[in-house]
């Protein structure tokens, strides 16, 4: 058994009692904090950054220094696989991410193969056991990987896109293809998390930024069929302890029944949807993890009193509420905010949990 | 007594019964078109292409002569009305539209006038009677504006943005100057969409392209209550016809029933939702238009033809439903397939209409 000493990220994610709603903040370990550009400086490049575990263990670390934060995320990139697949990830100033080698023709296509976690990405397994290390039992560690449609989308876009159109040419004319892709990577983020889960992470998050991009139908069948796929290939307990898994589809609000039905334990909310109508939807089923609009961080501690406690009132009494973001925190955000922040979720969530909660 | 000759459009935007389902396309007149991209070319720029009533009316009418379309919509661009107020609107090659003058302190807020749409927006009132001249009652003239905070996003950012940094600062810092910038975009765009349908649009659009990037309670407080002020004060009746009003919020689809609440006659899908959802939602009280995506429009006529049934089907018979698309045509588009997609709806949606119809 080896729940961390603060294990309350770990019992609302599985609808146990709690006695505050936890809280972290989707890439909580980032450009926001000048520690963090500091490290990231010293590593030399953000691949160098992602590829030494001691270093992605240093970031990872330095919100908890900072904030009474529930939980670490493994820091790393999102395309750590399609990298070890042979894309060659790279990182152009200003530009984000890009392939050297995206997807573009069908022999490479079916020449894809899924990488062994513990040989191409052994540099993230290390960290998560390198992490764990350090935590040294104070709070979970959350695991993490993108979805297969949104590596996909990297992957045969070769960076990032505002219209999609080389993938959803792809999905509406060779469908066969892109299934071929998105079951080449579902094995590989599958192998991945199970690694993950091996090293020491104690939850996992599946990161689907794009499958809200998509058609209602489009998403069930090239984004949520093979996240769940994934789900059930996962290593469910470890050590005697469950693992929980949460689904975080950006602009999935409208296909929360579908998401929550895909196996997850919590579905993550971007800020778009008001999370007690989440609640209403699908509360019985799974822990909801939101909703905070970002942007509210621009502004000043009192406004994010008011924002935050509107938040938990929405959600209202009761375990299976972890509190984050609606999205990744801006690298704009002042530090000094997230204090703020954090302070109102601790005090302010208590009077839903506990003997007095009227849930 | 004004009705067009093709009078569908109307019809299914007010939920009366028609002989098939009327078909538009957002953006139709565009660069996907080789003759579009030739006036353009003569105009010499975008800018002088949307200033000159005539070769406004030149591409409004372009895509009607290649495809058995049931309407026209005005050609102008959505910042019109801050260009007009003396934001100096510019197009940076391949970078968008940008303000010259964009608003960034509280000076120029409190001094923001709505301009009178018979002077500064005269251009766009003669293209509009031009174009009516040119339809010649074949089919009816859509009108259009942005939306209150679709307008202002530019206004506050200067320009496009993928994280609205600045309007979200304002609206959760300073949420009085940007009620400010929104209450005088508004009284302009009534009077400028006013302004439309007296020199003859027989429909208007409201385009909310921004207002999905917020949260539920800011939609509602910063986008759709503006929207439903701009309807409150609109000529619902000219030349003793009913004017429809249609609202387009993409990204909308959870707030379907306060935007059908807004006192508009239909409310545009972008394509994440699925319309008989939609429909099952709302469709008492409003007519629905949309939603295929528009990429779709990359692959070939018979998955095109397809999809476009799979929509016509998803609604399912009876009236009130406008084709169109869940978002703007691509300049990618082959203009080819919009033949296909054209046909196939005309055709197809006969049998969900008339007396053989189950509804």
């Amino acid at each position: 058994m080896t729940r961390p000493r603060n294990d309350t990220l770990l019992r609302a994610l599985l609808r146990e009692p709690v006695e505050y709603t936890p809280l972290w903040l989707m890439r909580q370990a980032g450009r926001y904090l000048p520690e963090y550009c500091e490290t990231r400086k010293r590593a030399g490049s953000f691949m160098a950054l992602c590829k030494s575990p001691q270093l992605a263990c240093e970031v990872t670390l330095q919100p908890l220094a900072r904030y009474d934060l529930d939980a670490a995320i493994l820091f790393s990139d999102i395309l750590t696989v399609p990298d070890a697949m042979g894309l060659g990830l790279y990182f152009a100033e200003g530009e984000g991410p890009k392939f050297e080698r995206p997807l573009r023709d069908e022999w490479e296509i079916r020449n894809l193969a899924a990488p062994d976690p513990h040989d191409e990405l052994r540099y993230v397994i290390d960290a998560v056991a390198e992490i764990r290390r350090a935590l040294d039992g104070s709070v979970p560690l959350i695991g993490f990987s993108g979805s297969p449609y949104t590596l996909a989308c990297y992957m045969i876009e070769g960076g990032a896109s505002d219209d999609f159109r080389r993938i959803k040419t792809m999905l509406y004319d060779r469908p066969d293809l892109l299934h071929h892709v998105l079951g080449v990577t579902a094995q590989a983020v599958t192998a991945y998390l199970n690694a993950q889960i091996g090293a020491g992470a104690q939850a996992v998050q599946i990161f689907d930024t794009w499958g809200g991009s998509l058609s209602h139908a489009a998403y069930r069948e090239f984004s949520l069929a093979y996240m769940q796929e994934i789900i059930a290939g996962l290593t469910r307990t470890h050590d005697g302890e469950r693992i929980p898994v949460i689904v975080f589809t950006k602009g999935g609000g409208l296909w929360l029944e579908d998401i929550a039905a895909s196996g997850c334990d919590a579905v993550g909310l971007d800020w778009t949807i008001d999370i007690g109508q989440a609640r209403a939807r699908v509360g019985k089923r799974v822990a909801l993890q939101g909703n905070l609009d970002p942007s509210i961080l621009f502004a000043g501690p009192d406004v994010v009193a008011i924002e935050a406690r509107k938040v938990l009132h929405s959600f209202g009494p009761g375990s299976g509420h972890v509190f984050n973001l609606g999205h990744g925190i801006s690298q704009f955000t002042p530090p000094e905010i997230v204090t703020a922040l954090v302070e109102t979720v601790r005090v302010e969530s208590r009077s839903f949990h506990g003997p007095q909660s009227p849930a």
